[in-house]
């Protein structure tokens, strides 16, 4: 075969990124487009154009099939996007059936967190890791489990969700149900809530501007690094449920490799402290400190590197 | 081969047991003896004669090999058991070598938890399930996650531990060296200790003739069943945080089957119909329905069949 190349798929709410890779995980190429609200048909078409431009950029390779990761819900086993919830319209979407009649090579479809964990294992911070769990937090929290460099996946080939495990019983209503789930207390979301809910007369609302629009997860993270008292008491309320969750993952799976990403772990500076005094605490049944904690590196291309991966994995 | 068979031994704290099992799972034969505080020297010993007792009554079949199922800490990769703690004297005693040398064929050695969760997988409540999670609760909470018929471990081999999940950030001290974990929460002496402190002049202290002592986790269930306010009071606060822990077990795993076992699920009458209306809140993001929960059949066998499994599993 001439030059042998697997296409990845980054399908986001708001952005997808095409970007082609060698055997030997090089990114060789990528291009991006907005694809918010424009519907599946013309989002299809759009994948579709962006994946011929890589193509011809690379000079007509050998193509060895198309990986996908698409925000969820996704079914992966039937090669179906179904949700309308972060992908306007995209409601039972055969994304894998019309990639594969329109460029004849093998497709695959994941949910975006399984892609970027992929990714981090394939290229990034837990390469070749033999049990590679990831946790991403940002609007919403994702977790990904890797094993032998395979995705972990439950019952009937369901994506298991770590950030729906329950932290603290009184905490805040979630969608999923319940209160005090891992994601209701540490998204970002959840963080910009406890800012602007903060008293009318705190230093933290005058440093808005008494605009509490100004309030998201990344203003308190700074407020809080400035030294503002209402800040620095929710990020480390806000460390204190992560490191929680975290040892939760390490009770329940000892891995070898934790890899942190997404928007809130930009901040990670203050949550790592408390996570650190925590599993400092010696725990006579868990090897807390055989686990490698450690930021994702391969940014924003995580999740291209890891779609592209589920095509490569059986060439390498 | 004449008569294959496999020796399954199932060493607790205070007894050894140890069973016959021909390749298609049937016990053709078991012997236990009390093994607490008799030494690791005595202790070897008796287990030998017993093994040697049971090849004697199923007249001398070929022996495959003997599976070991252990309280731990145990070191399975090493064969060693490594537990002072439940097994006075049991520091660093290496009996895989010790059986291997006495009988010449192969020794394996699992943590008990490990070993009653592959029981119920080969012979029991989770036959077959690809993917089959077990509880058990009693003095402790043990937990064991069977994939595709094999033991799941952590990293250098290690065994988590699903009973020292975080429940409650305001729960009592456990020797796991935090607060509020499953185990401190919901395991026999957790349950008889809230008993214990409840008020002098309560029914329940009534009931136990004033008598502290005699309350336990299994007189706090019957004077529950039998209608003591306190008791029932104490039982619907195991109840939702055991219910608590099996959701963030199914949230993160996903499994086909979750096997529930030891002392205190005896009483699991008192503990599934909250669960059950727990597990009712609709969760969009995890089928919680399509996880089986259901309690081992295996009862105290449990052990037995696994130990032996960890040897005849190469021969189905």
């Amino acid at each position: 075969m001439d030059h042998p190349i697997a296409i990845g798929v980054d399908l986001g709410g708001t952005l997808v990124r095409v970007g082609a890779f060698d055997v030997d995980g090089h990114l060789l190429g990528q291009h991006d487009a907005s694809i918010a609200s424009i519907g599946p048909e013309d989002g299809l078409h759009l994948i579709e154009d962006r994946i011929r431009l890589i193509l011809k950029s690379v000079n007509s390779p050998t193509l060895l099939g198309i990986g996908i990761g698409a925000t969820g819900p996704v079914e992966s086993v039937y090669g179906i996007i179904n949700n309308p919830y972060t992908l306007a319209g995209w409601k039972n979407v055969p994304i894998v059936e019309r990639l594969n009649k329109t460029f004849n090579v093998p497709v695959r479809l994941e949910n975006d967190a399984d892609a970027a964990a992929l990714g981090e294992y394939w290229q990034g911070a837990g390469k070749g890791a033999m049990r590679l769990y990831a946790v991403t937090v940002g609007t919403g929290v994702g977790t990904a489990f890797i094993v032998d460099g395979k995705i972990y996946r439950g019952v009937d080939g369901s994506h298991p969700e770590g950030g729906h495990q329950l932290i603290d019983p009184n905490g805040p209503k979630c969608y999923c149900g319940h209160r005090g789930c891992w994601e209701s207390l540490i998204s970002g979301p959840a963080i910009s809530s406890l800012g602007r809910s903060a008293p009318n007369n705190s230093h933290l609302i005058e440093l808005a501007l008494y605009d509490p629009n100004r309030i998201d997860a990344r203003f308190i993270a700074e407020a809080a690094r400035a030294g503002d008292a209402t800040a620095i008491a929710i990020m480390k309320k806000a460390a204190t449920d992560f490191s929680l969750g975290i040892i939760n993952i390490i009770s329940l799976f000892v891995p070898d490799v934790l890899v942190l990403s997404g928007g809130v772990m930009k901040s990670a500076d203050l949550f790592l402290p408390t996570l650190e005094e925590m599993l400092r605490t010696p725990n006579p049944m868990v090897p807390f400190d055989r686990v490698h904690i450690m930021p994702a590196n391969l940014g924003y291309y995580a999740g291209l590197y890891g779609s592209a991966y589920t095509i490569l994995s059986k060439y390498l």
